[in-house]
């Protein structure tokens, strides 16, 4: 790693890595990270803030810009605000496409996105060092709003392109400010009259490959660097209001209460006891409460639960048991429960002829059999997949973490992965 | 009642007195319900919100003035923003002084407070129909702030008389919008430079006797209409901090979480579990997470403990218990657990000398023995116990349910607190 890229300044990009054996990253890989590291950072919590159609936002589509013009690649942004850097003629159809995201959650990491664009940048450099001959269209894309951070709706921009998502719809979209998707399309500089369904640029891919950091562990407990995506799981968020009796925290005997806090708490540790059965992931992490007086016992407490399982069966079981502990709990103290399904997605299974021939290229080039795994997150690759061939390579995050300022991977790692999506877009490009 | 007071847009004051026993309600007691009624009532809730300093709270003063004119007695307001209603002349001492409060929690009921004050000026009518004559002077007092919903402390106004609170620490107050206690009595058009220990204004002072409607629901089991405070328990406030680690909901592994959310799941139910032990009550009503994301596992989980029980040993021990319990489950869970005692209050003993003279003119009176019960919540007349000879009355709450617009007495119940408080200040004051 550059000297000049100081652990106490510098973002969590790829550094620290081993003198040892592994692939050596290119300059140009260190000066992508240094550029785009100080961009919709915030000082105080280390983490990032690239919401959508905000200034960071505008200085992540000017750094994608200039990255793809220093390869002279031709940029275009589509009629949905995504991003496309192309190599080639874009209307010779049957393209290969690469790329991911550049917005983050709220205090997001620096991988998550980024190191799918960074590493198609980087995969093309390679190519180009290998003295390759493009045979197909190549394209670099950068989709807008994949993290939802802003409107609350998750993939936003693959979602349009797609035509899973209307532009009624999203014109309804609003933030906590009530700023309208339209409004902050407009306020920078884009159409959003424009925005809807666009089935003719899906026609010309033939192939999307999204690179992404994993988000779990699984490739840390196998040993590998780099793995190959087989499905998203099945995953929803249902919200759980609990109304019981407000009521003087000082003077209401505890029989004479209705407090639907205590609900609330049988109800998080059901969510874990019936995740942990399911060999599935349940989370309560959002909370609302009212009055929320310290010496108030609550009217209400809203809790949301995000749950997910590698299949819908298992998912089902781990909705149906939290429900079930929940109603018991509140019947027995006398809290009205309602549940509502505010989103769910189905589970999304990957191309399995384009996975496969993943799994082969990368097997030839390396020698070794590259592991293929489910994900609990949801990526544009998976809102794509309905529509084209999609595949997605993980590369490996020793800690698991994600969504936070202490997302992580190592650098010998993200270079495996520029590798192994050179290697892959090589084969599907250039024979 | 009166048949103008529809029950629709009614404030949930006195009303629906059976037709039966019981001693009838004059109309001016109606009279001043109805003109109270209004005043700061939240169309929405049909709860109160009566803060210091508001335009609500001028106008609760501007009612508390035009009762005591209409009543001939003299008004001042003292360097505290305290009302006094004066019969007789304040500078002969050993005054005997009764009221309450007028201002209101978040979403309050109409009687914490206002039942105080209108039965303190419905007694003074009661005494002048018997025809009384007065030997000591009576005072009726309307206290600022008791419930400290705008600034965050409870009885800001007999804290700043009694010296229980400085002038410094009253100004570095502040409300949710960053407005400081002093800036805003001066927009009230109250002078803050003049607050401060008042010991001359409580030395003229013989005894403070406060009426209240009872947040429990001890007068409702045993069958009395009005009872005597023996105590405020000893209470206070404890801030927990659980401290976990931020991350993806959907892709962490189960056993790769540190999740606060289940610890501080845990750690409300071990406060149920130990207020009951204790006999005590115990309740987590406010929390605050961050970054309260439905997809990340919380990395902060704040809540805040409210613990009171009869006695300071019972106290001790629930408030031993909850930790031990949190701190087990913190250390097993991977979880940073802090916890700061924000507030407490030890136990306020009555003068027993007043509250036996009360048990004794009650029962001359009425000929039946007057309940003498303790409560969990704080008041005015416990801030002064220590300075004055203090004592209180509780009149009867039938759900017990305060702090809440379902808060509610019977207009009969009301009626004989009226009657009990004219008894005592009749013994009081004019023998």
């Amino acid at each position: 790693m550059s000297s000049s890229h100081d652990a106490a300044e510098a973002p969590r990009g790829p550094r620290g890595a081993p003198a040892g054996p592994g692939p050596a990253a290119s300059p140009t890989f260190h000066a992508m990270w240094r550029s785009l590291a100080g961009i919709g950072r915030d000082a105080g919590s280390g983490g990032y803030r690239r919401y959508a159609w905000t200034a960071a936002d505008a200085d992540c589509r000017l750094w994608f810009r200039m990255q793809a013009e220093a390869r002279r690649l031709d940029v275009e942004t589509d009629r949905n605000g995504n991003q496309w850097a192309w190599l080639g003629d874009p209307a010779a159809g049957d393209a290969v496409v690469t790329g991911s995201h550049l917005d983050s959650v709220p205090d997001g990491g620096a991988f998550d996105g980024p190191l799918g664009v960074v590493s198609s940048f980087a995969a093309l450099d390679e190519l180009r060092r290998r003295g390759v001959s493009f045979k197909r269209p190549l394209a670099i894309v950068n989709f807008g709003d994949e993290e939802g951070a802003r409107f609350g709706l998750a993939c936003v921009g693959s979602r349009l392109t797609s035509g899973q998502l209307t532009k009624e719809k999203a014109f309804a979209l609003r933030d906590a400010d009530g700023i309208s998707l339209p409004r902050a399309m407009e306020a920078a500089g884009y159409d959003p009259e424009a925005i809807g369904a666009d089935p003719e640029r899906l026609a010309r891919i033939g192939a999307f490959v999204e690179l992404h950091v994993e988000q779990g562990r699984a490739l840390d407990l196998s040993g590998d660097a780099v793995g190959i995506a087989s499905a998203i799981w099945p995953h929803g968020r249902w919200r759980y209001d609990f109304a019981g009796e407000a009521n003087h925290a000082g003077t209401t005997r505890l029989v004479d209460r209705r407090d639907p806090m205590l609900t609330y708490a049988e109800t998080v540790l059901a969510a874990r006891r019936e995740a942990e059965l399911a060999g599935a992931v349940a989370t309560f992490g959002k909370i609302s409460v009212e009055p929320n007086g310290v010496n108030a016992i609550p009217s209400l407490v809203r809790g949301w639960l995000d749950a997910r399982a590698a299949d819908q069966g298992s998912l089902d079981a781990v909705i149906a048991g939290v429900e079930a502990a929940a109603r018991e709990h509140a019947e027995r103290a006398g809290i009205d429960l309602t549940v509502v399904r505010e989103s769910f997605t189905p589970v999304v299974d990957f191309s399995h002829a384009l996975r496969d021939e993943l799994s082969r290229i990368l097997a030839d080039r390396t020698g070794t059999k590259v592991p293929v795994l489910g994900t609990g997150a949801g990526h544009d690759a998976g809102i794509l997949s309905g529509a084209i061939p999609t595949a997605m390579l993980f590369v490996r995050n020793p800690t698991g973490v994600s969504h936070s300022p202490a997302e992580f991977a190592a650098e010998d790692d993200c270079v495996a992965g520029v590798h192994a999506l050179a290697d892959v877009l090589e084969d599907l490009a250039c024979r």
